[in-house]
Formats: C-alpha cells, sequence, structure tokens
C-alpha cells in the first residue's frame, strides 16, 4: 500500500484510526476460553465489529511473544484474517525491533514476507543499516521511533546535540533512508504540542501516533498540530476500545467506542478540509 | 547467576567465550535436514561440542523468529537444552527488545519466566520504563545496548551533548537501575579503543562484546581495553564459530574454533592475573 492508497482509505472511511491489538490473553472475556484459539477468536470478533471505523490495526507482538509459539500462531492467524477479509486496512507489526544489517533483514523476513504486515516498528538507536532491510519490499513500511509517549523518552530522546533532540536527529536523518511511501514515525500523544516541531522536520510524512486513551493524550491536540494535507496521522487506540467491555457483547460494545473515536477523528478531517 | 558466580565460571573454563547461535537455517549442514527440528539438532550438537570453552550462549532471536511458530519451538528447547545439560552456562536472548512499561514486562515473561533465559539484550532508546520490568527477575540480567558494533552505529550513538555521547549517557543513566549483578551494557569490539572510555563509566559492570571474527574486531584489543578485576567481559562469536564448516563433522570443526578463541583468552586471563 502506498501513502496515496492509504489517504483515499482514511478519505473512505473518514477516520484515521489505528486499533491496537494489544490482546493480554487475561483480559480476553472468559466465555471465549473454551475457543479453539482465544486470542484470535477475541481478534476476529473485535475486527469485524470496528473495521468500518479504522482504517488500520496494530497488533504489539509482546502480548503474542509472551504466550511463545501459540501466540506466534495466533499473531499470524489475525494478520491473515485482516488481509485476507478485509484487504484495504492496513496492518503494522508492533514489534520494535532493529539490530545488525544481517540480522534485521531476518525480522523483516518474518514479518514483511512470512507474514502480511504491511509495516513494522523499528527502534533507531542501532542506525542507517538496522532499519534499512525493512526498505527493500515494494509497498512496505517501517515505522521508526522518533518521540514515544511513555515518561522513559525523558532519558534519552531529548539528549541535545547542538540545538537538535536525538529524536529530531532521528527524523531528519533517518527520512533519507526512504520515502514519504515506505517511512512513517512514532510520535506519541501524550506530548501532542510537539508535533508542532516534529512536523518542521517531516512536513509530509505519515506519523503514527499512540497514546490517546489509556495513556492519556489528546486527540483534539494530536489533530490541531499533527494533521497535514494528504492527513498525515494514523493514532492508535488500544485498551480504550478492545477490552472497553468483558461481557457477550465486547465486540459491539469495542465498535461503539471505534466509532465515538471515528466520529471525533471526522470533524477533525473536515475542519482541515480533508473530506 | 550473579556477576561472582558468572566469575567463579570463567575462572574455572579459562574463557570468557560466548557463543552466538545465529543459527540460519540456509547455512545448516544439509545432512541435517532430516532431522526432526534441524535447528534444535544442530544447536545441540554445536552446544554438545563447545560447551567446554564457552561460559555463555546467545541465541539471537531473528534467526528462530524468522522460522515463525516453527522457531519459536526450536528457540526453547535450545535454552531449555542448555540450561538442563549445563545448567552453570549463562544463556542471553539476543532480542533487543524494549517497549513501554506495560509491554515490555511481557517481553521480560517471554524470555525470563516462560523460557529460562539467564539475560535479554534490550534497546534503551525508549528509557527507564522500557528497561525496569526485565530488572524484576532475581538472578536475570538485561544487556542494554551501549555502543554497537555496526557501521550504524554512528547515526545516533555519538550524538553528543554537553560534550556526553548518546551512548556514555546511556550508560551513566541506565546503570543506576539496576546492579553490577543485573545489568550489563553491549559494546562492539570493532570500537574496541572505545572500551577505555566505556570503562570509565562503568568500570566493573560486565560487558557483552559482540563483533569479534566475521564482524573484524579484534579480541587482544577487546581484552587490553576491557578487562576488568572481575574479567567483566563476555565476548561473542557467532559465525566463525557456528559455521566453520558444513561437512559431517561441523561439530568438532566448531570445537576446534572455539577451543583457538579460549585459548587467546586464557592468554589474556593470566596477563591479567585473573587466573
Amino acid at each position: 500500500m502506498n501513502s496515496a492508497e492509504l489517504f483515499g482509505n482514511i478519505v473512505k472511511k473518514r477516520s484515521f484510526l489505528c486499533v491496537g491489538l494489544d490482546t493480554e490473553v487475561e483480559r480476553i472475556p472468559s466465555f471465549l476460553s473454551k475457543a479453539k484459539d482465544p486470542v484470535f477468536e477475541f481478534n476476529r470478533r473485535i475486527i469485524d465489529a470496528t473495521h468500518t471505523y479504522a482504517v488500520a490495526y496494530k497488533p504489539n507482538v509482546a502480548f503474542y511473544e509472551s504466550s511463545g509459539a501459540k501466540g506466534w500462531i495466533s499473531l499470524e492467524a489475525t494478520v491473515r484474517y485482516i488481509k485476507e477479509t478485509y484487504p484495504e486496512i492496513f496492518v503494522i507489526a508492533d514489534a520494535k525491533r532493529g539490530d545488525i544489517g544481517n540480522t534485521s533483514r531476518l525480522y523483516a523476513r518474518a514479518f514483511l514476507e512470512n507474514m502480511p504486515f504491511d509495516a513494522i516498528t523499528v527502534a533507531p538507536y542501532m542506525g542507517e543499516d538496522s532499519v534499512t532491510p525493512f526498505l527493500s519490499y515494494s509497498e512496505k513500511w517501517v515505522v521508526i521511533l522518533a518521540l514515544t509517549s511513555n515518561k522513559g523518552s525523558d532519558d534519552f530522546q531529548y539528549h541535545t546535540d547542538n540545538g537538535i533532540k536525538l529524536f529530531e536527529r532521528v527524523l531528519s536523518v533517518s527520512q533519507k533512508w526512504g520515502t514519504t511511501d515506505n517511512i512513517m514515525f512514532v510520535a506519541g500523544a501524550t506530548r501532542a504540542a510537539m508535533l508542532k516541531d516534529i512536523r518542521k522536520i517531516v512536513p509530509d510524512h505519515f506519523l503514527l501516533v499512540p497514546g490517546i486513551g489509556a495513556q492519556g493524550g489528546s486527540l483534539e491536540e494530536v489533530a490541531r498540530y499533527g494533521i497535514n494535507s494528504k492527513c498525515g496521522l494514523l493514532v492508535n487506540s488500544s485498551r480504550g476500545i478492545i477490552f472497553a467491555s468483558d461481557s457477550q457483547d465486547f465486540d459491539k460494545v469495542a465498535a461503539r467506542k471505534a466509532n465515538e473515536v471515528s466520529l471525533e477523528m471526522e470533524k477533525y478531517l473536515l475542519a482541515a478540509r480533508l473530506i
């Protein structure tokens, strides 16, 4: 998928919502425990209920890896289900991988070749050769961590060399490794005002914005500072949608939550005259 | 395992060798392809042949993940085999993980609880709350990336704030999150001279040093600049040992290579009067 197609889907759905499939086994409604693969069954119902309001899904790989090989089977089943059933939806492996070139190549194979993910999140610490192997797949993306939404983002991301913060350097240097059709950046919603500075460095790139909902970021601020002429935003919500209820109709409650978020997004898309 | 026990093993084996189990499926000798689990079978033979010369093994998770669920089964079988057969050997999951606290906790569970790894490598970009969940397990370690051995380490690790390079800040800040009994740092052998500066910041910590062998780092230099009063070094070699031969006796050739490296290490341990 390229950025024009992604923007096309945003216009069509009047939403730039990414639903985070952070499917913690312990939080799956108990009546699903009899399913053959409860994690997949939970995800499938969430996806079927919310796909109208979402342009992207983002399973965080840790939630699957914590169940070992079984978790990998659930992860693979989930991404295959999405791409086979709703092929226009963008699916991001939130894996935060990155290693020396020879090794990143194998992570790229795992997520972008063996599984049909459209994108994978990557940590930039190890630099260019840790990221570029992910860029060798046509129509696939890397999403590079720039400014994250957690408290620890203060520790190193603001390290300032000649007035340039580390996350700003990550943006300015790593955008040269690819294009606006294969690189996005993570920019946390808990620092929404920083999006203004980020947009000065990467005016045209898509930003993946975690941190609204449970982490406390404001969607209104994210839209105000982050939206560009092609929307340029995928805003993620995980727990606030998928674990909104643990009753029999958890999927319907999730859909209602996703719809609420998407209606707010529609307002910002209208205000920006993008729809 | 604590640092005194690890040093004890180094003294006993007269070696600070870590063998990297970067078991690329395509490079396994073809006669093993009929085994039920060729990756595990390869690893088992390498481990049985080299354990006399090694104090640690380090599977890089990418090589397993690239085979999906099957790869995870091989990885788990490998670490269980080592800890059951040679319990004194230190086993590092080279996973380079790191996410917001809530999520890192699940990565910690995957590697330190569900699997019996002694340690996991972690990328520091997201800061304290991405690392500390790994430190809540008694006798387990995190190995934090400081200065890596690849070309891309130039891109961000030397970003300098008030004279302090990013990798130096990582060392000085993150050592406060734990102790010399649960934190190590990655310091690449391809920048061996930098070990002198690194030792000024972390004189007492163990360093995990990749990059000798195929990546070109010098063991002699690593020992010269990196060794401390408790050795304080685990030096990794992967391809140069495990893929030294693809013949029927590949394990014997690997043992010979491992022995060569360990004999050189013995020389440096003697010179430092540690044995």
